[in-house]
């Protein structure tokens, strides 16, 4: 329990997506003694430095970044953490790739973490759950929304539930505290018409019907619909991030909801909401039943620094799983390790 | 998923122990579909009376309480909920019949919800642990405390952390609101003289040890030592509940505290407050680290009404994990059920 490395040998990963959140994942992984027998991302930028430089640790990890998975995976590492994209078509490719070597697979991509609720993605899934089960590993989308704040941890808080009727969670961030993609993807500093035309026609941020698909799940609720909306949070008067500055009239941030319905009744309700300076960030989990429950996170969970925290986390949980495609609620209770 | 009685056959179950929390068991599981084939109790006012009537249901439910377990075992249950007391050398006989007869067992057994820590339940802890893997059954001990506020649910916490340095729970509950057995061990009406020699000494609320150990345990902590304190609260002005009237001086409940200590560091320190009127009750989890956190429950979870939610709700979980003494922690990821 020690964690003493003459004791066994060390886990090994390869980090596939070396951008923020795969930048921090491999500094959380580090930190707990993880490591890293390679890199892989396509940005011509990182692709030939070595990987600590690149995560910006202020030493060598004695491995290049490279733009050859293939080549990285021979290196048998006994995890894959993956951050290159939020959707899973784009992506699968590359699981395939990482499932193929043998290794488990830890990914931030949303469309993962439940991914038998798009339609479209029920196909991707199913074949990724043969290649994991054919080469006896496992592969898991994770991260903190979608991953733990608005569908594992509300499962979780309604286990002392006698009757759930219903779950509303609500998550408000200051995107400013954010990194740069995550401002992007919300439209921050956009016209109300670009906003429309780009980021709500587009979806905006992924995972809330995946979150909503896996707390029904859980529950036991079939969905008859689900009913989304998406709305920008316009500034009132100047904002700034280091990012991007957003004049009083302009796109803030964005709101999302998505409802699941049962019998014409909202049984689920996620609220998320994302600007720049949004005050009081929060998460609320506020569940009707017997007895109702009001669970507040002070200041909410930070979407950058958490991500790569449950990634890093949920490695021997993950670890101990059953061959396949698995979703959060699939593992058994996770928690901080020390010893991984 | 609907839940539909013709599709499969309904689980069954055996009460073992009808108090105040077995009755509440009995009615959350009834209401969930569970058909119960028996009922175990010792006390002469409730054999041979309708277990329904027992339980305090309006209606039969076709089985009668019994204190003979062998019999009552002989209807093959696939689930046997055991309520009857805290002390695991005092029930261990009662599991080992329950897990002979083939049931998975879940029981609110204080000292069974981390049976490992206590050098004197070890021995019964590994015997248990054999007769369940021999024949093919799960036997679990949980209910809101031990079993969920002050372990579970801070160890789910920690899963967004980097780096937990500390974890501190605090669970305040108006005993008023609370069964007579609880109000009774907290010492609710006693001299303080009488408080110290009976509850004191006898170590108050079982279970914030095994929770401190199961914590430390999910964290990867091994703790050099753990130190306890009990304390009376006394009432400053005349309180009273259903079954107790405390005067101005005398005791309204109890103060308990156990820290987990590394390197002279006090790593998890658990604080519970039961007394009658108590204000502004609540559970409060708090994580150094990074990022730190805090986390409210209003009110707090309701001891009485959450534990049988609990262990209703983790039945189908129980029934999927490995065979032996399972914690909560061996679990997958629990949440409210409708389908059992
Ligand atoms: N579930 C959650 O809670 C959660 C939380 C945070 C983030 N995420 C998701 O995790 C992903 C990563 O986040 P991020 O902010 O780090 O995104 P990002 O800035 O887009 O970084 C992705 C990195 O991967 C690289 N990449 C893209 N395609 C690749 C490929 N085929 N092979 C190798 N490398 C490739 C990118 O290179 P280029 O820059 O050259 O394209 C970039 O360096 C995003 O999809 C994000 O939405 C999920
Ligand atoms: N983990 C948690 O969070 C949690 C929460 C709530 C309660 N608990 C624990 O769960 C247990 C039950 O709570 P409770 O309030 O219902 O306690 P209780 O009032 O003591 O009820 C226990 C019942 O079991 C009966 N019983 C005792 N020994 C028996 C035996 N050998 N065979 C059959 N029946 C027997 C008792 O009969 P007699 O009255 O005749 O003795 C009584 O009817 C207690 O130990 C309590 O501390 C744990």
């Amino acid at each position: 329990m020690s964690g003493n490395a003459g004791e066994r040998p060390r886990l090994t990963a390869v980090q596939y997506g070396v951008g923020p959140i795969g930048s921090r994942i491999v500094r959380v992984a580090v930190d707990r003694g993880i490591e890293f027998v390679g890199g892989i991302d396509i940005d011509p930028t990182k692709v030939g430095r070595d990987l600590g430089r690149v995560v910006g640790l202020e030493r060598d990890l004695g491995v290049d970044v490279t733009d050859d998975a293939q080549t990285a995976l021979e290196a048998e590492p006994d995890v894959v953490f993956h951050s290159t994209g939020s959707s899973l078509a784009a992506v699968s490719p590359q699981l395939t790739d990482a499932l193929t070597a043998e290794a488990d697979v830890i990914s931030t991509t949303e469309e993962l973490s439940y991914p038998w609720w798009d339609p479209d993605n029920r196909g991707l899934a199913s074949e990724l759950d043969e290649t994991a089960r054919e080469h006896g590993v496992t592969c898991l989308g994770t991260g903190i929304n979608p991953g733990f704040a608005m569908d594992t941890l509300p499962a979780v808080l309604s286990t002392p539930c006698q009757v759930v009727q219903s779950i509303r969670v609500e998550r408000v961030q200051d995107a400013a505290q954010r990194r740069r993609p995550l401002q992007e993807k919300i439209g921050a500093g956009l016209d109300v018409e670009t906003f429309e035309r780009e980021i709500a026609t587009a979806g905006g941020h992924v995972g809330l019907s995946e979150s909503t698909a896996m707390l029904a799940d859980a529950l036991g609720w079939t969905l008859q619909t689900t009913e989304r909306d998406i709305e920008p949070v316009i500034a009132d008067e100047r904002v700034r991030s280091d990012y991007v500055t957003v004049d009083p009239g302009a796109v803030a941030g964005i709101r999302q909801r998505v409802r699941g319905i049962v019998d014409g009744d909202a049984v689920i309700e996620l609220d998320l909401r994302m600007y720049l300076d949004a005050p009081d960030p929060h998460d609320r989990i506020r569940i009707t039943g017997r007895p109702p429950l009001d669970v507040v996170v002070a200041g909410g969970f930070h979407g950058d620094r958490t991500t790569p925290a449950i990634v890093v986390n949920v490695v021997p949980r993950v670890r101990a799983a059953a061959p396949g495609v698995a979703t959060m609620l699939d593992l058994a209770v996770p928690s901080y390790t020390r010893a991984l």
